[in-house]
């Protein structure tokens, strides 16, 4: 581990030439101070760390690492047992110095830093540094310098990260197949949740972001699991695990609770799958993120118009934007620290300098916008959803009431959402599916359901 | 719902003559802004309100309730589906009236409140009152006299609350059956706690606090849960779902991993099992709990005696807090929306008017002394621990070398740490112990583990 710590932080010093303080943040009270959500140590942090230390911070100058940190109170030994001392953890993360926190005012001088997301951190770094530093401010100065830096190192994964990112997906494909195995004996989404986190919780990992199990897919963001499961349902599943040194997996399942899927369903699903085929072929070095979604915009319109419930020619359709009346987020995002990784920074990670979100339906929603390099890591994700919001809104019924099909529409009622999300590292040559272990293929699915 | 409610507000109306406003709170950020810690709406809010909203607030004056909350913005449909209006929001919670947040700026005249955990909330409380509502403040003028009405209100729980707080007993219970179930097969800490967490997920529940499920329970607030399970470990699990609305369980068994306590683990279990059910058999209207603190430490004192390992008259090691050296925590806390109830309101609940914490080691960590009254609800969770900080301080062992037979307790070597914590009411003849259902006799809890 320090020998990958210590070159990243020595590319760090190649970049810049000004010292930076990243803090590790501090644990957020939930409804009392004493009884706090589990702490997530800032990315950032973590990347130059290597391990969720709390109340901490480092200092990174000219390839130098100083290790802040108070040693733990005498009384913590009853309550918390013998935690390591400040010089143990400044030997096991390979740190040149440990100080105190309290010595860390003396070594603030024209210091770079980024926000964390707790106020009590926060509140220090910005009393500290004199200055407002707050995860909701644009970041200015040697701080968006910083940012810049961080992002171009982060972008691409070192072979310390993959190592923790390939452990990240396996967990997540076995919580996947527990949660398809769980599903014949569930009466709620909340049992075949369950299922799936216990895998996670297990293998001594976390959820990398708020799970999706849910027999209501067209909601995007559906963080509730009261529904019952019917025989005709599909299942949208989106379950990723983080491990312990903070490294994300975020894969998307849908599956039939009934074990098969129906004619329609199954003519949804080969089309967003061979959307999500062709992405992940399509993905190398040099070939524009952009180009990836808008070639599953146009395999989905395509399809669709198959099905008789678009008409038109697929291209036209795409720069219309039909597709997204579907299909209305984008094909994925990076994923490294975090689930959308380095979204704290905005879309400085996401969008290539000079870039920015469009304004079109179908593109706003897009999180990537940049040519793919070798060593990034990215989802493909597309998805088929009827979303009342956008289907029954009399504006766009009106706009496209000669480009839907809205009758033969109705006869694929019983597909209400369908997302399929991989993890594909692009590489040299073309690519590699972390995820690539847990089946896409519906009659694969089937038959893990039906176990 | 809407009665209950309605009498809450009606019982504080009787108390203070000046309005109050409470704050549900809102989501706080993990790694980045989009990726939350789920919700978790500030205790006295739901108190009130009943239902866990985000960004609300609810303004109380004699008796009457009005909600503010802002209507869903329109694009949220798509991402989080059709939410209940204001008014429908409002209807459920039989509010008097309903507004928009803007609006609370006219109604805050003379107005107290509370702080809630989250930066976001407590910063828009200071700026709208124009006055510091920070978490770490103390109470004072009108706050303080709310936080001492509502203490008074829920100390006590009425019908609609022990609903709740027994659905939450009831799956912990589950919970604490399926770990002792699953210690057989499973290898690490980390898959016993799997077990008892899928039974809280797969009821549509939350955990109440971080678990502790340890085979170092001498580590008091041990969230780890890497170490794999020995034959001759005991595995200590302090566990407790959440309902939705927010009422909370907290239950602590320690069982064999082998399925069959050692002779010298049994005789340290019975000890601390006397010294529980003599607790609860002592639990009734008017009694001190700190009395009943008093009676765990005698009787562990006692039992330590018998076994040769102290040496003294056990009201006199009372006395000289020898107990402490194996007990070093209070025997239990109040419980209700919040696992310590009240505690983000320091010692108000916890301590009756006048009474402070005790700077003696054997009762600096008792968290209630008052007068218990029917309806309080009360953790009673006798323990011993062979904590090393505690008994290897070479102060400890000079000041009590011919009280403590340190020979002897080295035969209790596989004893590392026991607790076994029930929730139980006061009621007017005595009391209920609301997880009575789950067995803490030793031989009892050896079958469970062997299923």
């Amino acid at each position: 581990m320090q020998t990958i710590l210590r070159h990243r932080r020595q590319k760090l010093a190649e970049i810049i030439d000004f010292p930076a303080i990243l803090w590790s943040g501090s644990s957020s009270p939930r409804n009392f101070s004493a009884n706090t959500f589990p702490h997530r140590a800032n990315s950032h942090f973590l990347y130059f760390a290597g391990i969720p230390l709390e109340n901490a911070a480092i200092r990174l100058e000219s390839g130098k690492l100083q290790l802040f940190i108070d040693d733990p109170h005498p009384s913590s030994a009853l309550w918390h047992g013998e935690t390591p001392t400040r010089e143990e953890i400044a030997a096991k993360i390979g740190a040149d110095e440990a100080k105190t926190m309290a010595e860390l005012g003396s070594y603030l001088e024209n210091v770079a830093t980024l926000p964390v997301q707790d106020a009590t951190t926060w509140t220090q770094q910005t009393q500290l540094l004199n200055r407002w530093v707050l995860p909701k401010n644009p970041l200015e100065g040697i701080d968006l310098e910083l940012a810049k830096a961080i992002v171009s190192l982060r972008l691409t994964h070192d072979a310390a990260a993959l190592v923790e990112l390939r452990k990240a997906a396996a967990v997540s494909i076995t919580a996947h197949k527990a949660g398809m195995a769980a599903t014949g004996k569930a009466k709620l989404e909340a049992e075949v949740r369950a299922a799936m986190e216990a895998v996670i919780i297990g293998q001594n990992m976390t959820n990398a972001y708020t799970s999706i199990v849910t027999v209501h897919g067209e909601v995007l963001h559906n963080n509730h699991y009261y529904h019952s499961l019917q025989l005709g349902d599909l299942l949208l599943a989106d379950v990723g695990a983080e491990t312990q040194t903070g490294w994300a997996a975020d894969i998307t399942r849908t599956w039939p609770v009934s074990g098969k899927f129906s004619s329609t369903q199954r003519d949804i699903y080969d089309i967003v799958l061979a959307a999500h085929d062709a992405c992940i072929q399509n993905i190398a070095p040099g070939v524009e993120y952009a180009e990836i979604h808008l070639l599953a915009a146009t395999i989905i319109a395509e399809g669709l118009v198959d099905l008789g419930i678009l008409q038109g020619k697929p291209e036209d359709l795409v720069k219309m934007d039909l597709h997204a009346l579907f299909f209305p987020h984008g094909i994925g995002h990076l994923l490294g620290l975090d689930v959308h990784d380095m979204e704290d920074l905005g879309d400085i990670a996401g969008y290539d300098e000079g870039r920015n979100r469009s304004s079109r339906f179908g593109l706003s929603y897009l999180r990537l916008n940049r040519p793919l390099r070798a060593g990034m890591l990215v989802t493909i994700e597309p998805g088929f959803y009827q979303v009342p919001a956008i289907l029954n809104d009399p504006k766009i019924r009106d706009q496209y009431q000669y480009l839907v099909n809205w009758e033969r529409l109705e006869k694929f009622a019983d597909v209400r959402g369908i997302r399929i999300e991989d993890d594909v590292l692009v590489t040299a040559s073309g690519s590699e599916v972390l995820t690539a272990s847990l089946p896409s293929q519906a009659t694969a699915i089937e038959d893990l359901v039906s176990c």
